[in-house]
């Protein structure tokens, strides 16, 4: 049996030592540089690296290759933060229990130290050292996976959706195609540029596809039932802001319990999409389990 | 002799239907597609893109394989253009004679769609169509020298040095180093990247370089000059507004007669840099004379 608590440690070791390394790019101090830093290390669960790394494992291939990719997965996700917390957006004092970065900095470098980020996210994926050409076409993959993810038929549209609709009630498929664009995109694309840097086997890539984009709409529903019955204090932010701002969530949709077995459900679809796996899927499958058990 | 104006008149058509047919990745119209088309599509001079195509010429390249690099880096430019005149930035109305983007939208519109234009640049050099593995190593490259020159080392650190630098007079080393990051970086990788792209002979590299350096600087002197004696007629923007703001400049510093001379012997420098090459670089030495002959 995997034990998940320490693997997830060491996987956010190992992604975090990269980061800091992937961040000293420059010598002397600067404003902006200190504001992705502020972000980037403000300790995050980094689960969108670590199902990179572990769907590199599941795929037969050595998750350190997959290093890269989820470090840039990660500048790509907290660049998003940064800008969904400006003021012309969501307008949010806190995150992660820490002043927002236009709090700490200001508006100005919040919004380049998000630009930075994402740019970096590229600059690293385009830096990989190759052994050979065939090593080009797959990370030139990758940059296509998440680029598409990231961009405004992904995660931007996704945030525009989310804007534009507040206050006004969904219906339970316009509320799945939202989370679907917002956070499903990035984390299947998390998945997906994992399977490949891992030597995916093209049979199996609708398997993958079937695990990702369940464990991307149960993330989603766990997120909005943490808004309900979650404890702020291990959350690191309030609760009770989506019934607030009269948000469409799955609880309010749904009901809670139904809202539980739904996200019970979605982690049992993906279970099933790795059951012709091998014990190197055990990470993936724990991490399923996680996504709807966590507290925060 | 080459007529430089029906060869830029031909190349910004062929880079806008470019542009044009990859903005047409959704079907559906949407508010994010509109501010990015809108900015986009606004009419700008297509410098950075004429100068990758023609780079790639120079170097004995197909012209016609850069135009995917042509269009990212109008991306990049116009992305910058947008998050630059946010009101938490340089706070303008207008650009090119029309409404800023988040005059036309909102704030929140303008910032995804600056985000959205960057992110589908990298989307673009991702996606080529590859009919070897050598290509996908040179695509590579290229994104790694455009990221870098967007990046916080480029373009991004340069608008911050814009910003905290606003009010205090400047050095004219300070000045020089302040362009080079803002505008210089993503007009050197302009070039560059049309050179790799173009089949760069490696002993060339230095002689591209040197070009690019002296064009980069000319153009934003010209930049200067033209926001002096300019006609805001011709430049669909104010004059002055240099001066109004106190900003240091290379008329503050160096008077107007003394920043000609200086444009004209960079454009020198550009040209000689380029001796060598064949008659396939007489669109790079036509550009370097328009940048400091323009009149907008």
């Amino acid at each position: 049996m995997l034990d998940l608590d320490s693997y997830l440690t060491s996987q956010k070791k190992r992604i975090n030592r990269a980061l800091e390394s992937l961040l000293k790019t420059s010598d002397k101090p600067d404003r902006i540089l200190e504001a992705m830093t502020y972000s980037l290390m403000a300790g995050g669960k980094r689960i969108r690296p670590v199902l990179c790394v572990a769907a590199a494992e599941a795929a037969g291939g050595n998750p350190e290759d997959a290093v890269p990719a989820a470090c840039a997965l990660e500048m790509v996700h907290t660049y998003s933060l940064i800008h969904d917390d400006l003021p012309a957006m969501d307008d949010d004092a806190l995150r992660r229990g820490k002043p927002t970065c236009h709090m700490a900095f200001d508006e100005a470098t919040a919004i380049l130290a998000g630009d930075a980020l994402l740019t970096l996210a590229f600059q690293t994926l385009a830096s990989i050292e190759l052994s050979n050409a065939e090593q080009a076409a797959k990370w030139l993959r990758v940059i296509r996976l998440i680029s598409f993810a990231a961009g405004y038929c992904g995660m931007i549209q996704g945030q525009m959706l989310d804007i534009t609709s507040e206050g006004r009630q969904l219906t339970l498929a316009e509320l799945k195609s939202l989370h679907r664009l917002k956070t499903g995109a990035l984390i299947e694309a998390s998945i997906s540029s994992g399977a490949v840097l891992g030597g995916l086997n093209s049979n199996k890539i609708s398997m993958f596809e079937s695990y990702a984009q369940n464990i991307g709409l149960a993330f989603q529903v766990t997120d909005d039932i943490l808004n309900v019955e979650g404890d702020p204090e291990i959350m690191g932010k309030a609760v009770g802001t989506d019934k607030l701002r009269n948000k469409s969530t799955y609880p309010s949709l749904l009901g809670l319990k139904k809202s539980k077995d739904f996200a019970g459900k979605l982690v049992e679809n993906a279970l099933q999409a790795l059951e012709s796996f091998d014990q190197k899927a055990e990470p993936l499958r724990a991490i399923a389990k996680y996504i709807v058990e966590r507290k925060k």
